[in-house]
């Protein structure tokens, strides 16, 4: 019955192509906006538009930014001999939210996957490796997921710091805050015990 | 960090106003977001405003339509003597999905609930009892919910019917299909027993 309502079709449609928005959801949603008001709808519709034509990547460590850099890069309360490398601007925030580290980053776009055609140059990697040339970082701490692709990934970029004569880190791979041992996958266990810390 | 990126953090809160979705999910579309293309997220913000200057309620059923008339209250080919009320233009759809039924709708835009202030007036009651005095209607079949809410607004519906002359039936309540007796709730069983049918 929506062949005759193109406009609601349409709106189902592009709801739609959402991740993770499914058929029923998006006729959900769309019914929801249905019986929002105008003023509400529109503040969405320019919210967007607003974002793709504000938002885009720091020229020097390519997280999302509306300037030619980002407020981590051109903050002046950052400690520029730490270089955090990780895979999305979403891994960045959350390291920010963390409050526990103070120096710049670097944002990969991606992981090393060369079954997927993935290469260092389809990342920002060539980027990285001039940063690390021109920049006098001392610490690289390699932030990638710890999936294979992310750990694949690192085990790379720990070559490429040491060919630049720089010392790579690696965060701390073990159980999280919070979690019973029974609920934690055997990967994980296993490297929280070769990793143990002596107390 | 988001501080620093208002229109970032202005389409994660917009998004985040829709139902369903946290501030988790608002922050992955919002991400989803930056890497599509500009004409794609265009192609969304225009369907919101297209679908809020296009689609309204029709003035005979309350359907949403694009024009006075829904398509279905202007089509010549659905038996007028058969009006089927629901709760919501859902509702409506759900029942052309299932291609069992020809005739006309109602669409009540939600149930009676005294305790929270909705009376017959907060509905489109009185326009279905203007229509059930002029349309000439033979049956009318009362599919609200088989909710508390539902089954009260469907009783009074059967009143309003029999002040009229009007016979009302109600969907059959029941067992649906593919489903297992031992995953239905007790009610619903019970209305299955007290509903059998002879074969």
């Amino acid at each position: 019955m929506l062949g005759s309502l193109p406009s609601f079709a349409r709106l189902e449609a592009e709801l739609g192509k959402l991740p993770g928005i499914g058929s029923k959801t998006a006729a959900r949603l769309a019914f929801h906006l249905l019986r929002t008001s105008e003023a509400e709808v529109g503040a969405l519709a320019e919210a967007l538009l607003e974002m793709k034509r504000k938002v885009r990547f720091c020229e020097q460590c390519f997280h999302i930014a509306e300037d030619r850099l980002c407020a981590i890069c051109a903050s002046d309360h950052r400690d520029r001999g730490l270089l955090c490398v990780v895979e999305q601007p979403q891994d960045l925030l959350a390291i920010e939210r963390s409050n526990s580290y103070k120096g710049l980053y670097h944002v990969l776009h991606g992981v090393l996957s060369p079954l997927d055609g993935i290469d260092p140059e389809d990342l920002k990697i060539p980027q990285l490796q001039q940063r690390l040339t021109t920049e006098g970082f001392e610490e690289i701490i390699l932030a990638t997921n710890f999936s294979v692709e992310g750990e694949v990934t690192a085990l790379y970029l720990a070559r490429l710091c040491r060919e630049n004569g720089l010392s790579a880190s690696r965060l701390a791979h073990g159980i999280p805050s919070g979690s019973g041992l029974e609920y934690i996958d055997a990967g994980t266990v296993q490297q929280a015990v070769s990793g143990r810390r002596t107390l």
